[in-house]
């Protein structure tokens, strides 16, 4: 990994993701029309902040770890472009769900 | 049930349902027209997260089991299209009640 | 009550209400105008959730019964046709008033 | 009092009030045109609500109690008809005056 | 005091308050052009209410008394006009300021 | 200072500002141009209020003291005139910033 | 570092920052075009405030020290020009994320 992206750390509840590319052909080969491109976003995360805070100051962890895979919203997230490489910073109360490992 | 969708998790208070097909005929065979048909949406809940977070962390469980029959608004809801088939994310919160089993 | 009605249970705190049919006559049959029929939306408790949850997670009761009369605003209210009546989804916030027992 | 008004309890903080009739003569008789008629909304408690609900569930008791005369802003409540005569809602934070008894 | 006013007692964190009228002559008896008057909105305290509550229903005292001379936003505040004159009722949280006695 | 300005009390957690004037002239005499006059906004601390209150109604002080330099935000604060001059309230949390003492 | 930039404290969870320039060259010396510049907008901390307040009054320090790096959105930020040099003063809750030393 890039040095500059292993050194970031998100802050409060942030975390850092890679969308994954979508899926434009099938495992034969044929070209997968864009429309029905498969409509979940998916992203691994890469790194994530200590939390949010509570109303008396406590820290709430993130719910997802480094290396889980991720779904994500359509729209939001924050672009941040590290070595000509697009990532997104997500409010981990943003993220819809996760999978479980294969 | 698609291995997709079994490893699927829903964060926070979210909770995957599988939306109910409308009734279009009557037990007789009969076609309802569009207008007259349930209005009540329906459907069935596949997963759930682990609950929604007090102001001070702890975690407030869902109020929906997996399996349950729900009633959800007509609006709302995030579409997500598994293995060409639409499930949807709801709050706990937004879903307005649910039905003792028959 | 039709099976389906029976078997539903409000979430939070909804209260599924059956709203009284207006009195268009009055007792010697006369027929009122509807600008002057009673302008007070009355319908009677079919079923309760459980309760709103404070911030800390403890559950509050509704403030209403099965059974009893409520004043309910001009609008607002969810619908839901089951067994092609329509019942209506309040919260218990919104309900006005209730009605002691004659 | 019409039975219908004896039975009805608003519910949480709301106070049922009977407005004041606006003051349109002197005592002397005179007729007072409309632009200068007490601009002070006043009325009398009727019944009252148990009270509002804190974060945790707690009660708090209305500030005003029936029999009391009250100040009431210009716009604000809700109008319910009950045997033709109109009687208004008031949310207990909405009141902004009480008279001490003459 | 006119008795309405000595009898009226404001709701939670309301305070009465009579505007003080606006310096049109200098001391020598010169005529100040309306733009120069004081800006400074200022005016007494007539009667306070016992209030505003916390979220658990404890009651945190306003902080002017009656008597005191208080310094007025330009907007705000409800009218209220008993026998004929005009008072103020301004929330706890609105005034500006307040003065020492001379 | 003039005896209304000695008199004066914030409320709550108000700050009350006397801004520097707009530095026209370098330490030579040349005049700048008002594009270039320091964008920085400070004033001086003329008084301060008790502070705020937190949700059970303790006080929590004002972070700057009487005396004390603050660099101010380009917009806010409620302007106050007293003996034709122009002063400021600002809350304690609108104020940017302070300098230690030289 | 300036002297008024050396004296100024901010206030509450706000950081003073100043901004990197934009990489607008190689190490090669090759001109990068605007539209390529890196996006991610990074500064280094100057001075940080004392932290927020929570609910009840205690100090929740801010998440990131003087001399870190950080990562700033696109937009936010309140620009103060001292000594003809603009520097920025961002809420702890608006910086992004921050870069481990090298």
């Amino acid at each position: 990994m890039a040095s500059a992206l292993k050194r970031i750390i998100p802050l409060f509840d942030r975390v850092l993701i890679q969308k994954a590319e979508a899926v434009t052909k099938t495992k034969a080969g044929i070209i997968i029309p864009e429309s029905s491109q498969a409509k979940v976003l998916t992203g691994k995360v890469l790194a994530v902040g200590e939390g949010s805070r509570t109303e008396s100051g406590s820290i709430i962890p993130v719910s997802v770890k480094v290396g889980e895979e991720v779904v994500l919203p359509e729209y939001g997230g924050t672009k941040l472009t590290i070595d000509d490489k697009d990532y997104f910073l997500f409010r981990d109360t943003d993220i819809l769900a996760k999978y479980k490992p294969e």
